[in-house]
Parts: C-alpha cells; sequence; structure tokens
C-alpha cells in the first residue's frame, strides 16, 4: 500500500514537532506558507523559551509578520499538527490568516470544533477557511508518543 | 464629591493604555502583579511591533515570564483596563493567572463574559477569578476618545 504524501506545509509542520519533541516540548508544529512558499516555521516552546505564549502557531505568527514587516498577515494559511488553542485562534483571527489547516483534532484544549468554538462566535472580526484531518493519524501518534515516553 | 481612587495596579495599566495611545495604538494596558508588586507592565502594540499577539496582555504575562524566568505565573495577578480577548484569554489561561482584574467589558471583542467565554468551557484548564468593573467608565472613555479622533 502506499500512503497518499501529506502536503509540503503539512510535513514541514510535522518536522517542526519532532524538532519540539526532541526539546523535551511537546510535539506541536506550525508554518505560515504566503503565495505557495513557508515564510515562517516554529515549534511548541514555552518551557524553553519561559514564555506561556510560546505555542507553535503564535511563534510562526509572530516570525511570519515581523518577516513581512506588517501587522497582519492577509492571505497566509497556517499549517500545524494540531487544532489550535483559544489564544492560537485568537492570534489567528487578529493575524487575518485566510486559511487553517490542522491534521489531530484536540478534544482537550482545542478551540476550533471544541471548547470556546472561537471562529463560530458571532462576534468573530474575521473567519479563516479551516480544514483539517490529513495526517491526524501521525500527528495524534507523536503526542501519545511523548507522552506515554514521559509517564 | 470625592471619587474613590483606583488601585494602584488598575491606574499602573491606565497610565500604559496612555502610553498606547500618545504611540499611536488602540490604548489599553496591562500590568502583573506577584506579592503586590509590579512585576511587568505593558501596552497594545501590533503596530509598532508588527506583531498581531502584542497585545498588553501577551505583552505583560511574556515580560512577567521573561523576569520570573519560568514558563508560568502562579499566584500572579493581571490587571488590564479592557475585557480580554479570546487569545488573551487564552494566555492568561496557560500562564495560570490567579486572578484577573479588567475595568471595561468589551462587547465586541471579549472573551470572558462575551463571546467565546474562555473561562466557562468546561475543558478550561484553569479558570482565574475574575473581578470586572472598576474604572470602567474611565477605561471606556480612553477608547471612545480614541477612536472619536482618528475617524
Amino acid at each position: 500500500m502506499t500512503r497518499w504524501p501529506l502536503p509540503e506545509p503539512m510535513r514541514a509542520a510535522f518536522d517542526e514537532a519532532l524538532r519540539a519533541r526532541d526539546a523535551g516540548e511537546v510535539p506541536i508544529g506550525a508554518v505560515v506558507v504566503k503565495d505557495g512558499k513557508i515564510i515562517a516555521a516554529a515549534h511548541n516552546a514555552p518551557r524553553t523559551l519561559c514564555d506561556p505564549t510560546a505555542h507553535a502557531e503564535v511563534l510562526a505568527i509572530r516570525a511570519a509578520a515581523a518577516a513581512l514587516e506588517q501587522e497582519r498577515l492577509d492571505g497566509c494559511d497556517l499549517w500545524v499538527s494540531l487544532e489550535p488553542c483559544a489564544m492560537c485562534a485568537g492570534a489567528i483571527v487578529h493575524a487575518r490568516i485566510a486559511r487553517v489547516y490542522y491534521a489531530a483534532p484536540d478534544a482537550k484544549g482545542g478551540a476550533v470544533e471544541h471548547g470556546a468554538r472561537v471562529f463560530d462566535q458571532p462576534t468573530c472580526l474575521h473567519r479563516p477557511e479551516v480544514y483539517s484531518g490529513m495526517g491526524e493519524g501521525e500527528a495524534a501518534e507523536m503526542l501519545r508518543t511523548f507522552f506515554r515516553e514521559r509517564r
């Protein structure tokens, strides 16, 4: 059997997640894509950076905005290995990200299809298109293995 | 008539909001307090910093965590001039802020008593105590004046 290959930005997000794991951080990675090109890549790093906001999505968004020298990322896409939490979903709204692609759902911490459902709020200022599920098995397995090994 | 004075941390948050205004940013300010001492103060600065996540709360939390060289702000309080949005409420959860004091409610962008109601979600990992309303007239007037003058 040949598995359908992951789109390259999701593969890059997974590579970032593995970098997080190697640094002892929860394995979650994200990239920002503009005009088909990855302009920022980051992984979860709250412990390493002593920064509770240092989730992969926030770091990737901040890096992309810095690279473009602008406050908003109009027309940019975010690819991330796990369903964004409320903080990251809010950051996606503020950045005006056009499309969000995430691999695994997160029933506990997610805020897109779970919990606060940030993009579904009537007051939500900007709603990205959202695509989920590609590579979800692999992304979930990275997390399961990480937490199993730390027990 | 003598108006009851604002608690000092809220006065400091308002001073930060005025600094934001003077920099052409939406006037919102925040401080983090630990053991009765302000350990971080910040104002809204997404334009200045080219960073869509640069809300007062996020910047104050990041500065406080950096100052304490730790990922979490257990036992710390956050004082902010406006009801936090979903991103900032999520950051407050991740930082394990003990108490949140905010001045004005924000029916459009707020996510504490409005919209995503982040702390009320059954999946919310950490619920800070929340106190609101002190100085709300002054905080709201700063925002109204700012937007009136920019129209």
